[in-house]
């Protein structure tokens, strides 16, 4: 029998279409790593009656239970005293949480204030979970066969307390057998052209191996599975099948498991010594982002000009004005002369550009909205090319900047 | 007495972590626009005695039972026979049904197959719902006290059917109150620190207001909800009550309902017909980006320098070099001559500048990791301000590019 979890997230602003829940989605993935099954999720509003008889109702069917939400300072926040009246307990100071919490403010220089003093009073009967990034501690429950974990709502604060609290003692709770988990991570392919390549492969894999396609924007990952008892034996079943898959699709795979596109950029750059440099358009500094997102990467990235304005292109990047007006912005020979003279003017061995239009306004029929071109150059070596991507502002955005991690991956050679 | 709903999602893929469910979020909202409130939300897997129970516990609690998932054509689908079991009843094909599945394959030129000919049965007793995006039909069953409500779980095929067919017999049902929503939304000012100031406020509200703080990164919003039959006199009420606390949080608040941060920024400098650009360092783009993702905003940015290398700020911006190396590049020196000079170079009206320790690496016992200062130029005014936000890089970042957005709302002035 697996161990199984349900997870109760809490906020009236979940149920009335405010605030999209993702952390019950997060949670379910993190648990299904250590072979916890999620076989339920509650979302109900900050309403006394509704929370106490969820707690309840999943005691009777889970042997954990995951509840986000309601642990703010203000006085619509339940789920703390709820808990306490749960468990019939009264409330007792926890001084390492207060601590903690003082520290926190010291750290922004600010003093502590009543209402965040009073989150450090805990129900009797629970463990206090350190909070890193936030002021409501998290709370483990365990004088029943059920376990109860109480965290924040805010997503951030939620996965830090998960990640260094909680997984941790379910790992060691509850999990002996061995999960083995492969991911290939693919970009420039369709799910569907990526499964029909797959699809021989995939009708023989092996007992006890398990294929998931995870798509999200741009990429598709796929995870492989081996649940058993012999952890060698396991792995050399799943790196024997990627091994099979990786040559039927070899041009799309960037990485594996938590490689993240922007990383593996960064990792050849910093391995060759070499640097990066960016101007960008129609993707308003969001290419720079998802590279300065990564830590270290000032060793490789030496910056970018946004060259939203016209004027910018010619002046700061001194593209030709005549060559400009004929061709328009959204063209070959603007691209690649944006990439030349970034890598020129910012010292970088390599440049790439990006132009293109984003929408919602400024389509033509010759140009619609979602026509995007990317410039590579690196001295030797310079390569532009064409994309379609959506209607979609934000997606045409994203989808750009992705495309242009994928050209800096084809292209680059590391001599 | 409020109309209750349920909805239920169903399918394993939300439960492993794969697929984020957004149906019952954009449900919730819709819902929540016709007076009809969901009180709970539930999420189970694609297993029999799982989606009966959750059916019959649902009965009991609410009016209408809203379901999405588990309607394709595969044998792991499950809702629809299960509907069918549920009310025991048996299946008939509707002419209707079929008829609208073959025209929407016609449409593609192709032949309907022997699965998607199978969709066209449903149960009899139900009323079959127009799907005009996809072959499967949503199901509308009104023989008991609760109405249930299928419908597929593919994002734009559920909302069509929500649309076309559901909300106007959901709303010819059961609305005719009204409910009034205002929502002051706030920015530098923490959760607690805002319910301070506005405690007595909060505690006078009077009936039918109700207050919820919706508290995200960097930023809380206040909601106000009446809920009445009179919607002139509760538009006065919350107006009312909105005009009461304005003076008390003043200078936190930064528009109302949906106004972002960015397009708050973007419609000032619209109005005033000025023109803004960047000089990013920490950020690495982000603060560019979040101007960008605003449709229209090349009316008013120029654009940026993301001056990452220590060259690229002597070089593109001609910061001092022997003040950038006396005070150092997180230094108020160099945060104000980085205003000034993108404002000069890139032409623009306003120049903001951010530099900082966005981490892990870089921090020192003088300027710790999330030690950020961020300028303001407008030509007349120049302002500096040093901030201490996180650990976390990607939290600094997101901090750093809020407080510069906010930085820009308090000192711009349209003169």
């Amino acid at each position: 029998m697996p161990t199984i979890a349900e997870i109760i997230s809490i906020g009236d602003e979940l149920l009335y279409g405010q605030t999209l829940d993702t952390n019950a989605h997060w949670i379910s993935g993190q648990l299904d790593l250590i072979g916890i099954k999620v076989k339920r999720r509650i979302t109900i509003g900050d309403v006394e009656e509704e929370i106490l008889s969820a707690f309840e109702e999943a005691e009777k069917r889970a042997d954990i239970v995951l509840i986000t939400g309601g642990l703010g300072p203000t006085n619509d926040d339940l789920t703390k005293p709820l808990l306490a009246k749960y468990f019939n307990v009264g409330f007792k100071l926890n001084a390492s949480a207060l601590d903690e919490i003082t520290k926190l403010f010291e750290s922004k220089g600010r003093e502590i204030t009543e209402p965040n003093r009073k989150q450090a009073e805990l129900p009797e009967n629970c463990t206090k979970l350190t909070n890193k990034m936030g002021t409501a501690p998290g709370m483990w429950f365990e004088e029943r066969n059920t376990i109860f974990v109480s965290m924040p709502g805010v997503p951030y604060e939620m996965q830090e307390i998960m990640t260094s609290e909680v997984l941790p003692r379910l790992s060691e709770k509850f999990f002996s057998g061995i999960i083995i988990h492969k991911i290939i991570r693919t970009v420039g392919i369709p799910e569907s052209t990526l499964a029909e390549k797959l699809i021989d492969w995939e009708s023989n894999l092996p007992y006890p191996i398990r294929l998931a396609y995870l798509p999200s924007m741009g990429q598709v990952k796929l995870r492989l599975t081996a649940i058993g008892e012999d952890k060698k034996r396991l792995e050399d079943l799943v790196q024997e099948q990627v091994a099979l898959a990786i040559p039927l699709i070899e041009k799309y795979v960037y990485g594996f498991d938590s490689d993240e596109l922007e990383k593996v950029v960064g990792d050849m750059l910093l391995k060759s010594n070499k640097s990066i440099a960016f101007a960008e358009s129609c993707t308003g500094g969001y290419l720079s982002h998802m590279v300065t997102s990564v830590p270290g990467s000032s060793a490789y990235f030496k910056g970018s000009i946004v060259s939203y304005d016209y004027d910018v292109k010619v002046n700061s990047l001194q593209v030709n004005k005549v060559e400009m007006e004929e061709k328009g912005a959204v063209s070959e020979e603007v691209v690649l002369q944006m990439a030349k003279a970034v890598r020129k003017h910012l010292n970088s061995d390599i440049g790439i550009s990006i132009s293109g239009i984003a929408g919602p306004g400024g389509g033509t029929e010759e140009k619609p909205v979602g026509t995007v071109w990317i410039a590579y150059a690196d001295g030797e070596k310079t390569v532009a090319k064409k994309f379609n991507f959506s209607k979609d502002r934000i997606l045409n955005i994203k989808f750009s900047a992705l495309a242009a991690l994928n050209m800096f991956r084809i292209n680059f050679s590391s001599n």
